[in-house]
């Protein structure tokens, strides 16, 4: 861990809030290029009514957008929650250099699963790195999922 | 395969042709729902310096903007050439209950690799098909490298 790897986490976290607020299921993410936030996302699926609003795919959307350039490859990405298999493929395309993420998703997360992706021929290069702030990464959801299910 | 099979492929196969046109690898895509094309896409990843700009997100992107819903549940997807992760992910996300492709991918996809995704827990109701077309799909892409290197 980085020192200013919670500093970064924490704005995901803020963003997940957000989601939280409008009925998403809160995950944020952040783009970090050269020690600077060069985009963020947060989930807004529902909300758009579009599979890929998730946060990785609007940040790195941002990230490519204000970069000029289909390649991140010094750029980290933050996220609340370990991505699914479309952004898990979006950062691998992408060559973001490394993956944080806080609380594992056992249902959709790809990074631990079985698939073993980041272990694959697939990706070679990126390094990742999960459980930063993992327990408040955690209890957004966990709160959201009680207060959604009253 | 069914029988307007080749006909769905053949409008994915004149998209990549437009590909081929604009320099980009030639891959396309079509989106069927109740037997009518939906949506359509091609590959602009280096036109839009986006990593997200293959031709199956573009499809998926204006097929929800069109349904008004993340759900593509009663979707056929055909494209010329076989999905990535990315890819692979987003049609498993969109529920696109039919995935039909031409040529297959040795190097980046992921239908018929030893990730297994299609026979894995993360999806479970999509039928794939391949190899419609399978020559003329995978010609568009020889000739394509062919006239590049040039």
């Amino acid at each position: 861990m980085r020192e200013k790897d919670t500093f970064f986490m924490r704005q995901a976290i803020e963003l997940a809030k957000i989601s939280a607020d409008e009925l998403e299921v809160p995950v944020g993410a952040v783009i970090v290029c050269d020690g600077e936030i060069i985009s963020v996302g947060r989930n807004k699926k529902e909300l758009n009514k579009n599979v890929l609003c998730h946060a990785e795919i609007e940040a790195i959307n941002s990230a490519c957008t204000k970069l000029k350039n289909w390649r991140l490859c010094n750029c980290e990405l933050f996220v609340t929650l370990e991505p699914c298999l479309m952004c898990t493929g979006a950062i691998i395309n992408s060559r973001i250099s490394r993956l944080i993420y806080g609380a594992s998703d056992l249902k959709s997360g790809v990074c631990e699963s079985s698939l073993g992706i980041f272990n694959s021929r697939l990706s070679t290069a990126i390094k990742v790195e999960k459980g930063i702030l993992e327990d408040e990464c955690s209890d957004i959801l966990k709160n959201f999922f009680v207060k959604i299910r009253k």
